[in-house]
């Protein structure tokens, strides 16, 4: 029997002996702990009105032995990068999540009844304000793909012995993203992965598509290349006993299926519909089902944890080091290019992120089977062990992407614009977790011309400026590009970089330096009667319709606002201050909530008048140039707004 | 033999005899089509310089076998409700959609090499510009949710023996959308669809996961609960033995798993890397590749199709019976809703839905296993023959609704307006099919309380913006919540609205008028010192703040924005105008792309200041009234903001 002696608030010390599952007394500090867990989800999520007990208590056995037979853990050091992981992808269990940590010491007991409190880090589903939860969980059929990613890194980039355990709901096991985690985790061969499916057979509004039938999840995973186990979920010895197998097994990933009932340990919540989400009411009711979990006198909290396996440096700070941002711009090679030469952003953001491979060795890259047209090729080309091909599956992508953030690597992730619309819930849940991820998105705009509007990305300056805290940046040119991939290796949290797909002429000099947040004034005169406000493509058609324009005696500014959030919000104004308070915003993207709604927000409380040109309706296949001008941001198209401003007396000549 | 005389411009005839495929010379006009099929593709893409022909080379037999030996449609008539559909999943194989219509008499051959030209219907991924084509696609993995979609209609509403096929690239089988149709699929017993997965190997960078491992695909459809048959794509009688065999499963869909090169017919193309996305040059290229696949004299247009099985009305126009809009809101039964009684308005939702469903029998619902939250139950227990329960699989329950939508019917959408984000690839595609569908998110905003940030709609109205011709709906009231609904079963395109969890006081009169595009001014004086804009629960808020800022001898004017987008601009300045051009909108939302960005973009032009009132960071659990106040929105934060504004000097007390 394992015992261990670990006070959370002293220095731990850690001692082991081997556990053997097969006699029944072993499994008695395990049941206990079951019980435990459960008694703590009742009185937890009754304490704060509100909360998911019946989920909880399905899974009380499963997490009992995963946190106390099966997992390797410092419970005084959640940055132990020897920990194993374990990731609650039904997150809406969080009360019983926190019941483990607390019962394996690593948060004192009483914090369990903050539950959902406002000043609690032990919110209703997890996040990381609890340093023990790497990534947030609580939209379901995402803890999977975090787990992928955990388990990259341990298997193939930092070779740690650990494993990662997920705890899937069986209603969650209905989206797409754990089945876009399933086939990576059995292509990648990820051994060190442990899946554990809590089949109770209800979702929240009816019962779940396959109810309790056990053997439709299992034929599924193992058809997917999976090693795959049926237990009885309620049943220690077995749940230990497929734990224990999962170690063994070497080359493919573990689904563990447990059959279970919600609710179970309580009789009248046992297998009922209808109490999803419910919590008990304080009083009669709770202790109603608490007469019916004894302690028996087993009132102190069993600290059982297994250590890591190879003990690695103490963390200084929880979380600090394996996150902390690296400084590698001082480090970045000068771009290398002529003015007036035409090279894509995309391929500029691939030249970069090698330069960046290179100077940092936690720099990692995925790309969703697009890297020809990305340009991350030229990633895998350079480093071919820090790159993981994602195939078409971009939910997963970016969920493996959180993985290894939690694991201190710095992922560059890749596809078109267009679609990182497929992974919205996730970019978004990351969001939520505050880790540190890049997407690049290339493709952007009606400029990719012939392929048509399934392959534009017309919303993603929207979809990216909603997230919390995001850093979107949009070079016009290679100089630009590079500098800014540059740039963004360092930022914290979410950065979005919309890269284009025609070559456009290198504006900048190698030199010239990018802040995010800046911007470039590009042409001024103190005659001009306004400022026109481009990025990307619609910035060169600007410089275009400046020069027609002055041929005809009207001078404009010109700004390539390459830092749309956060935008320059004082270099704009000050423009529009000397510009009639006029600005004219030109965008490749749809009407609402790109660059234009940028600057309108940065401008918004100065009556600063702004004239948006963007794409207003569904476009559809044609020449890049055609496209831009009949959808009203080509050069012409702006020489066309500027001269009808003028007419109409809007503004005048100077 | 079967022989078939049409002619596309003059009234088809159709004639048929039994078709039996066991003798070779019946193959020979097939393998005749797919030739010309092939030729088409590379004819057609090299004239357009861009395209994909090796993608389409991989499936010329399957789609001449598909077209011209199993499916029944009349090519004279796209909308004929009895038709087989084709759904083109893998999107770039284009051109030889274009070439089977062609070649069946539904298109002129000559119309093939406009592909991708800025004024052809024929557009470099399928769009329903062309009317054979009900929704887009290009963005992969989606074709099998709209086949579902289509076959629940056929099966389970319009009872058609009809069949649906979609063809699927191999790649594509990674996203995860493909994996929830598939679940759903044979959750729902389709048998009336046909999936046919062309397996090249190749993918868009590399090769697929699976490579040509056919099995690799049976073996998880097997796993899904499909009927799979594994053939050799270039065999066309395995390929009509399939298709035959597909005809009589019953009560469970077929997979049909073909192995192919890509680039087939064309020993230079066959099976090589390299040569996804490129057209062969015109000229030598061109020929080259031309002289290994000779007509041999058989240069006249093959016109074969099958009759649909049931011969229904000719459409009187191509498209637009089944489609057509239909008036409800006049039969709309009004809502019976006291002042002052307090109802989410999520139920309301519900109540509003069962009417619709009552005036119209095209009115269907789908939810993902949250019905008991957003309150689709109801409709689920007025109409359950309508009602579809997707489960947690949002990504398909959009795309069944896309389906669905093609085939006539009225769907109305609904989860959690967080989990919308898990869509927002297929509600985009949507977008560009201009698809009539209303999406119906609940528990938008901090307002949700102790679940926190996982579960809170705080991006959605950024989202559902940027969706081209959308309308975007947030009632405040049960009043409103209902007209609104009845609003929106009229209108065409993508239509949003936005529900709340908490219950909220009828503030309006049953009888009162909601147009789309308007606003409703609650409070109003000569004296305000400035307009609040709100909308849902913050407009309550808002008039929480108006009585304590009346106490204290400031007047502020209160406008309801229910309709975000149209936005009321013309009632928005016209207040601004009034209020010292001034104005304030408080939302439950992120800070960008929300309310805020669409009051600023309707005043844009006009000099206007606006001070945006949102939530600026991740919020966190804790109880709804804590949250509004934390994070900026509530009441008190509001009155304070206006003071400020005042003691600032910003604008006159009157």
């Amino acid at each position: 029997m394992a015992l261990f002696s670990t006070d959370a608030n002293s220095k731990s010390r850690i001692e082991e002996e081997e556990l053997s599952v097969t006699s029944v007394q072993d499994l008695a500090p395990l049941q206990l702990a079951a019980r435990k867990l459960r008694i703590h989800s009742l009185r937890s999520t009754a304490e704060a009105g509100s909360g998911h007990p019946t989920s909880c208590l399905s899974a009380a056995d499963l997490v009992a032995a995963v946190f106390f037979h099966a997992m390797r853990f410092d419970p005084a050091d959640p940055a132990n990068p020897c920990n194993d992981r374990f990731i609650l992808s039904k997150g809406h269990a969080a009360p019983i999540l926190y019941a483990a940590l607390a019962e394996a010491g690593a948060l004192p007991v009483e914090k369990l009844y903050t539950l959902r409190k406002f000043t609690s880090e032990l919110e209703g589903h997890p996040t990381p304000r609890l340093s023990w939860v790497g990534a947030a969980t609580g939209s379901l059929g995402q803890g999977l793909s975090i787990g992928v990613g955990m388990a990259l890194n341990g298997k193939y980039l930092d070779k740690l012995d650990s494993r990662v355990y997920v705890l899937l709901g069986d209603g969650e096991v209905a989206e797409g993203g754990v089945w876009e985690a399933a086939a990576i985790a059995a292509h990648y061969r990820l051994d060190n992965l442990i899946g554990i499916i809590d089949v109770n057979g209800l979702g929240q509004s009816q019962r779940t598509m396959y109810d309790g039938d056990v053997t439709a999840y299992q034929v599924r995973f193992a058809a997917f290349g999976w090693h795959t186990v049926v237990i009885d979920g309620h049943n220690m010895q077995q749940i230990c006993a497929a734990l224990d197998e999962a170690q063994g097994v070497k080359e493919r990933p573990t689904m563990i299926v447990a059959r279970t009932l919600k609710g179970k340990g309580v009789s009248f919540l046992e297998d009922r519909d209808g109490w999803h989400g419910k919590p008990l009411k304080k009083g009669e009711e709770l202790e109603k089902a608490l007469k019916e979990l004894p302690l028996n006198g087993a009132g102190e909290p069993l600290r059982v944890a297994r250590p890591p396996l190879r003990t690695g440096p103490r963390s200084t700070s929880p979380v600090a080091v394996t996150l902390a941002v690296t400084p590698m711009a001082a480090d970045f090679p000068a771009p290398s290019y002529q003015l007036g030469e035409k090279v894509a952003t995309r391929a500029a953001y691939g030249t970069a992120l090698v330069k960046l491979g290179t100077i940092n060795p936690r720099v990692v890259a995925l790309d969703g089977d697009t890297k020809n047209s990305t340009f991350a090729e030229k990633f895998l080309a350079a480093h071919p062990q820090r790159y993981f091909e994602s195939y078409i599956a971009e939910q997963n992508m970016v969920g493996a992407a959180v993985g290894l953030a939690t694991c201190g690597k710095i992922p560059f992730v890749s596809t078109f614009a267009a679609f990182f619309t497929r992974a919205f819930d996730h970019i978004r849940m990351a969001g939520i977790s505050g880790v540190t991820i890049k997407y690049v998105g290339s493709h952007c705009g009606v400029s990719i011309g012939e392929d048509g509007p399934s392959q534009m990305g017309l919303e993603d300056l929207a979809m990216m400026r909603a997230v919390p805290h995001s850093t979107v940046l949009y070079p016009c040119d290679a100089v630009s590009a590079e500098r800014l991939v540059a740039a963004a290796a360092e930022l914290k949290g979410t950065t979005y970089i919309r890269t284009s797909r025609p070559a456009t002429p290198v504006i900048y000099h190698n030199i010239e330096e990018f802040p995010v947040g800046g911007s470039k004034v590009l042409r001024t005169s103190p005659r001009d009667c306004l400022t026109v406000i481009a990025a990307g493509v619609t910035l060169h058609e600007a410089l275009t319709a400046y020069e027609t324009l002055r041929a005809a005696g009207i001078l404009v500014r010109v700004i390539d606002a390459y830092s749309v959030k956060p935008i320059d919000a004082e270099g704009i104004l000050h423009a529009a201050g000397q510009t009639h308070n006029t600005l004219m915003v030109v965008e490749d993207h749809y009407y609402d909530g790109g660059l234009g709604d940028a600057v309108l927000s940065a401008v918004a409380t100065y009556g600063v008048r702004v004239y948006k040109l963007a794409v207003t309706e569904v476009p559809r296949s044609g020449k890049p140039e055609e496209l831009l001008d009949v959808y009203g941001i080509s050069a012409r198209r702006i020489v066309e707004q500027v001269k009808s401003l003028l007419a109409q007396g809007v503004l005048p000549l100077s």
